[in-house]
């Protein structure tokens, strides 16, 4: 576990006092969850859908927007990012949204088939390919829910079709969010300016990560209510307090 | 299925218009949700768990409340309304109330011991038995959440564990929030005044099973914005709408 971390906004943070995880201690984070508190992987998926999904809500609350743009574009990667990305979708669906779905890579894991399943009996749309022309995906939705790929997956790991979808991404006028990580940005280092997304909303999961520091978007959301006391004190997080019974905090 | 439902307020309703389940449309809701949209039932009990929290603190707001009337004993069965339970009493202590847990009978299922691991993990008390003498529990608690018996589950059945928490929770004279139904009751015909709990509070799960009807407490929420529009129609439900992102709706 490094000593210190810089944020963007201050001096060096005592490791007692830190917002941001490496993409290892992330890692550890999520293992001690599944295996000391033996919280379930579906269990983890439904919470940060959900919270993802009433961030959404904050950044672009329903009654501002027009039909047209309620109409929201979820971008869903084939592994546990883009399961979130599934959840958040049928959550979405149920705050009166107008979901889409679309899913560069088949996923062989069986959550990601359940959550698709049940996006499916809901009547959420799933495209069968994203257009490369960017002015039809601005013209047809309000936003641009990014649920490609988590942390610690980097762009030329992840596969032609993923990589293939962001450079669409990437190319939107319309507002783009990202789940737990800007896709394809290196968790540490963040995103070069030139070849990546830049989202204008960030939801970070369970606690963000290091990237996020360099984050320059409109809000960044944290979603880790459910992550217990004594785990924040572990990883040595200082996070905002969520109030009442928010799932999400702005940091 | 039934072609009519009787409420307490009203006259008899059309099926397309009512507000409650019997004991097997409610189990064929269930299946419908497991089988046909493939929800898991770690998700739903997450869900519901969180629901259930969530009704509590709009019952008992925490500002409302003095430090000691922030106490809140969670009365968990071995079936899945004490996996709700068991659910709602994390959420209760994420939401900075005062859970501690009784479960009167030993359950063999794998989620009900995940479920009881998280909260020991997060230092909510485990009594190892509940005082007899009901004003120890009224003196020690704020309010008590019966997650003892679901749906279609009578007294009878229960084990003498079970019915003898009963039989104390019901001499109680702090508030006593059920959660689904009150245990002990009929699904359908309701609980006799004498031998039954009489919650204040009653929060449906999913859809209000027909002995809600006979329910005169102070509030009844239910807790089912994840049931797909879909599943509604198909049982004729005619429930009040949720609003933002609420997971509950007064009825």
């Amino acid at each position: 576990m490094s000593s210190s971390v810089h944020n963007n906004t201050g001096p060096v943070q005592l490791p007692e006092e830190r917002r941001f995880l490496s993409a290892s201690e992330a890692a550890a984070l999520e293992r001690e969850l599944l295996e000391e508190y033996r919280f379930g992987r579906q269990q983890l998926v439904e919470l940060c859908g959900h919270a993802s999904a009433v961030a959404v809500t904050k950044a672009f609350p329903l009654p501002s927007l027009s039909r047209k743009q309620r109409t929201v574009l979820v971008v869903c990667g084939p592994e546990q990012n883009g399961a979130v990305g599934l959840a958040c979708a049928r959550h979405l669906r149920v705050f009166e949204y107008q979901p889409s779905i679309f899913c560069p890579a088949r996923s062989a894991d069986a959550l990601h088939r359940d959550l698709t399943t049940q996006c499916e009996k809901m009547d959420i749309p799933f495209l069968s390919f994203l257009p490369a022309e960017v002015r039809l995906i601005d013209d047809a939705y309000g936003l641009v829910v990014d649920a490609v790929l988590g942390p610690g997956v980097r762009l030329a790991e992840a596969g032609g079709h993923c990589a293939r979808a962001l450079a669409t991404l990437k190319r939107l006028s319309i507002p783009l969010v990202s789940l737990d990580v800007p896709s394809g940005w290196d968790a540490e280092a963040g995103g070069d300016a030139k070849d990546a997304v830049q989202p204008d909303v960030l939801v970070s999961l369970a606690a963000p990560k290091s990237c996020a520091g360099r984050f320059s978007g409109r809000l960044h959301f944290v979603a880790g209510r459910f992550v217990p006391d004594d785990v924040r004190r572990k990883f040595g997080l200082h996070l905002p307090k969520y109030t009442g019974t928010d799932c999400v905090a702005s940091l």
